[in-house]
């Protein structure tokens, strides 16, 4: 899957992902009177609203982007309708030919990062059949449980040739509490990208591992550091936009081959009607709003870079 | 929620919860057979068998334990049906009058982590409408963020009188690769510690925190430092039994007042009639079987603290 990831990076020259991570105070009023008209004011109207947002925005943008992210937590809040809604947005963008992050940032002992590598990347067996659960190309993962609550998406990432993205430093202003402490004269995020580039070597494609990180965009000088540790990562880039992280900043996360990041919007692909730059749009064309965000981001990293 | 948990542990005596964490190697080959001619060999078969396996256990030990704690990675990994199962589980327990830990492990950026607290411990508003997703008690969550990350989580559990256990020592092998790095002289679960006495000093209840942690039964001697740096949170205790942990081991993880932990066993119970101490029971006997491993328990544990 890191294979198709880079191929639709060069085809479509664009190393963004948009992060579809719907929040009810994005969706068209009109589109939420819809949705609450046909199943109530309830977590089922909320998971329909969504759905019908998250529709309008992939059909205008998945012919741009290589890759979508849907942050689960988004989906949770609306319960198990909710969760239908991330799966259904997760089948919908494979059928558009999209690779699919799921971020889960998942994690736990052995036992129990299996059953959620199974849920996400894996398979369970169920009698004489195979099923998966909600089928993503790649997930997050949280490293905080070390080697052994990893190694089961390493495990899956092998077999399944799909992949993950390890936290190494987040993007949130609080990720140094503990991310930045100095363990042996090194900060632990270093510690944590040493260990990823370890798993990553186990299970490598072409050129880059199956195994890749999380830095956010508003480290850039970390990012510099970390991209040295871990050549052959690819790294999940969250924090532009919206979070505070500029284009420019971006270069030390790349590689010399163009390639080896992919730098994540949410926000500001997905709610780009509410910015004042792309209010013209208005409400009911949000989706083409989303569509020239998506044009201008392309612009932007790219000229960075 | 704190009130209610320390209440039903002194009712009941029994400082343990039930980890209902079901694989399907766990369940007897009648269930499986029988959910699997109804719903076919399927997510949807395989939830329906650990429905019925949760069932008969909660209904067989409902009256000993204070609490269950539902694993949802365990769920999760039959995709929809397996967490409408989850989500089924918990109402069902809660119909019991069981106090729900749901161990979610859950942890990301604020506004991330916000739309985990409202799935789980809290609420989201859908037009005039307050909803619930999954509703349980208490959640674990992942302190790898920092503050950020945890405060939506600590403004629930203060909002809605619920609770949280934060990852502090994790009771699987590798946990010490992170969290037993030594930062500033101490090691970084120590640090961790400190900041969760520190958020827990924000939502306290009578006597103790809705803000609690997790220390694994394997690591007793940094059970008894933990302890003394975070009196006034409740510890969550797993590892006891097939992870390794003993009995003679947990003294040092409660208080003066007998309070202060409460002691997870997953397989221990849900599993015991698959050990030999229990074999008599029989598959057709599981719960019986269940029940007895939570009565064997409980005079263990009372036995060494």
């Amino acid at each position: 899957m890191i294979q198709k990831l880079i191929r639709k990076i060069e085809e479509s020259r664009a190393p963004i992902v948009a992060g579809l991570d719907p929040m009810l105070s994005y969706i068209p009023e009109q589109m939420k009177k819809r949705a609450y008209e046909e199943y109530g004011e309830t977590l089922e109207g909320a998971a329909e609203a969504v759905w019908q947002f998250n529709k309008g925005i992939i059909d205008a943008i998945y012919d741009l982007v290589p890759a979508v992210k849907p942050q689960i937590a988004m989906y949770e809040q609306f319960g198990i309708p909710g969760l239908t809604v991330f799966k259904r947005t997760v089948d919908y963008c494979k059928e558009k030919d999209l690779v699919v992050i799921g971020d889960v940032k998942r994690g736990d002992i052995g036992s129990t990062s299996a059953a959620y590598a199974a849920a996400h990347i894996g398979k369970v067996q169920v009698g004489q059949n195979i099923c998966r659960g909600f089928d993503e190309d790649f997930i997050t993962v949280n490293p905080y449980f070390g080697i052994d609550g990893i190694q089961p998406f390493v495990d899956a990432c092998r077999e399944e040739k799909r992949g993950i993205f390890v936290l190494v430093k987040t993007s949130n202003p609080s990720s140094g509490e503990f991310q930045d402490r100095m363990v042996d004269g090194k900060p632990l995020y270093e510690q944590v990208a040493r260990k990823v580039a370890e798993w990553g070597d186990a299970c490598m494609g072409d050129s880059y591992s199956y195994v890749g990180c999380v830095i956010g965009a508003t480290y850039p000088q970390m990012g510099e550091t970390l991209r040295k540790l871990m050549p052959k990562q690819y790294i999940l880039v969250p924090g532009y936009g919206a979070q505070g992280g500029k284009a420019k900043d971006l270069a030390p996360y790349f590689n010399k081959d163009g390639l080896g990041a992919i730098v994540n919007s949410s926000r500001g692909i997905i709610a780009a009607y509410k910015q004042p730059a792309y209010a013209k749009f208005g409400e009911e064309s949000y989706a083409d709003a989303s569509r020239q965000a998506v044009i201008d981001m392309r612009e932007d990293i790219l000229s960075a870079i």
